[in-house]
């Protein structure tokens, strides 16, 4: 690939807003690892996982990942210290709960996360880059729990098979309210068709004592070809591996999601213009261009420092238009969407958002898009 | 606070190497927050981790951190989830193990991380930004459930009633393996004295499951006045209160200790100078500054992109000297160590570096040092 390579993802706009009937009468069907194939690094760390866990622990009934047909995944079932309770139990139990588990008979995967102090912004609550990074974690995880795994970053075996990536297009999360230092979250994912050839991902955080939900997200992802960075249709074979996995179910109300056009800002819409930022080498990930949770950075890099600093963002939604590399220079534009502010025809369904912005992050050599970004703001009471 | 104000370091030259006796005979003081004051934030926290899993749990037979002279914390004890068995259970014992926990006698404080997939770089591994988030935040954890915990960052009550907060001076990382998403670590962390003002924290992280240490490191804290951002002595009530956690023992032996001086480097010495890095507002944390942990991405920003691609870094070692705000634009000066590369007379007791490197971050207006860093790499394997 070039240094300055970019791909244009031409359908985002179609596959929102559609949904598939859920396919009643599917069985939960858990691809093997085991006929004959060596397991992937990711199935030996999880067998390595259950193995440590069952050494001090009597209490494991299930099957280990993967061994079985609708057998029920390991970190599904209870693991139980029992008499040995010792702090090596505790931590073999630990280790098993650190990377999720499936609930509500495995159609929804669930993490728990304490927000540590680097996950913090200024006014000490958590930030919306954290936020994302709690969702892309919980969707990996998802993933490789599930045991149709491949090797890459979230994809399936079918898709490695094929050198096929996810490519997300497009994400919406609302907040409620946000987290601080200590605090106890837990993020529950699941998914859902979108359209023929997409992907729906839904989040919900909640906070683990009180229940209260605290954001709520939803995304598209389509299929992606490794090396020709061209999208492709879902293969049947794909598709027969996520398929069992889909719930019909939305975090964000049918008139809450946001599936309106986001404006293209130019150099004469866009009120506030800031160039010359520069992906640092900590912003690559592990697929070699910069990281999606990076961008939201560079978004906040033109919004006014007041509005940083004395409002929430309530709401954001992220369309994403073209892979951006270490070697790229972003402008990042923003412009307040008058339309929102003062228009009671908003369809915000609770309270109207004090603020809303649009934004644009775009190459700075030939202003090619990357990203454009709605944003809504209220006030910190 | 002015926008461009900036702090001195006078003395950590003078605090490195330097080791007191280990003060036998001390007998562990938890000092109490129940003695007619408020629980603060934290023990509040804590105190309902502690009832949540209380609720589930005939096992807990310590008492309530902070309620006894003595006492041994709970998070000392094993938590055992006994016949209830249940997700309830597991997740009780997952998040009271979250925070971390004593070990060896409450002198050695634990936690365990699961790598997460932000938090590995372009080559898949954990990058030394993240290890470094690791240490801070069980520093921080280890304060909190020290039960001496106050209002701040760490801080100790009867720092929090002076207005006093740490700072880090001087940190040293030898990383010896770098480790991969998925990876299951536990981060071990100690303090002990550093001359007679000074504090010295170190931490071992080791594979969780083979005990193989991975990495080690070592850090030089002093207490600096909240508001008039001086340098102070240790108040007696404040060296109170970290004595009995005293440990005399090092991470990072005498021999390994990288207590030389960081040349400085200048406009005519940087063989490499990179300018314009703005601080985001996202590397600011919750002391209204650029977070430590934020100097390694701009560092490494005047490495040669070869050298972050073809090595690993093995040692680093970071002297703080100035605050960063961010309305501050910085430059990033590296230059290679020609006194190493082929000298046999370097310090490092196993192998010799491939590369070492000295650099520094200055502010751009008046060239005020902020970071002296010096790093060492070898090629991947």
């Amino acid at each position: 690939m070039a240094g300055t390579a970019s791909i244009r993802l031409n359908f985002p706009g179609k596959l929102i807003g559609r949904k598939l009937e859920k396919q009643n009468g599917d069985i939960l069907h858990v691809a093997s690892c085991s006929s004959g194939k060596t397991p992937s690094l990711s199935d030996q760390r999880r067998l390595s996982l259950v193995s440590a866990s069952a050494q001090i622990d009597v209490g494991i009934s299930g099957t280990v990942n993967g061994k079985e047909v609708n057998g029920k995944h390991v970190a599904e079932e209870a693991v139980q210290v029992g008499k040995l309770g010792n702090e090596n139990a505790a931590d073999a139990a630990l280790v098993t709960s650190l990377h999720g588990r499936f609930v509500e008979s495995k159609f929804v995967y669930r993490q728990i996360f304490v927000i540590r102090s680097y996950e913090i912004g200024p006014d000490k609550t958590a930030t919306m880059e954290t936020l994302m990074n709690f969702l892309q974690e919980t969707a990996l995880n998802h993933v490789t729990s599930s045991g149709i795994g491949g090797n890459g970053f979230g994809t399936t075996r079918e898709m490695s098979i094929r050198k096929l990536i996810w490519v997300v297009t497009r994400i919406q999360l609302q907040v409620q309210r946000y987290s601080s230092w200590g605090d106890v979250i837990e993020v529950d994912t699941w998914v859902d068709a979108a359209g023929k050839n997409g992907m729906r991902r839904d989040w919900v955080i909640r906070d683990h004592h009180t229940k209260e939900i605290i954001t709520k997200a939803t995304s598209t992802w389509v299929i992606m070809n490794r090396e020709t960075r061209k999208l492709c249709k879902i293969p049947e074979e794909v598709r027969q591996e996520v398929v069992p996995f889909y719930l019909n179910r939305s975090s964000i109300s049918t008139e809450q999601t946001d599936s309106e056009k986001i404006d293209k800002l130019t150099d004469d819409t866009a009120e506030r213009i800031r160039s010359g930022l520069a992906p640092r080498w900590n912003d690559m990930d592990a697929n070699q261009h910069v990281n999606n949770v990076k961008y939201i950075g560079w978004i906040l890099e033109s919004v006014p420092i007041k509005v940083l600093e004395d409002c929430n963002m309530t709401s954001m939604t992220l369309e994403y238009r073209r892979e951006c590399r270490q070697s790229n220079l972003l402008e990042s534009l923003t412009s307040p969407t008058a339309r929102v502010i003062g228009d009671s025809n908003n369809n915000s369904i609770n309270r109207k958002p004090d603020l809303q912005y649009t934004h644009m992050l775009r190459l700075q050599g030939d202003k090619k898009e990357v990203v454009r970004a709605r944003t809504e703001w209220n006030l910190k009471p």
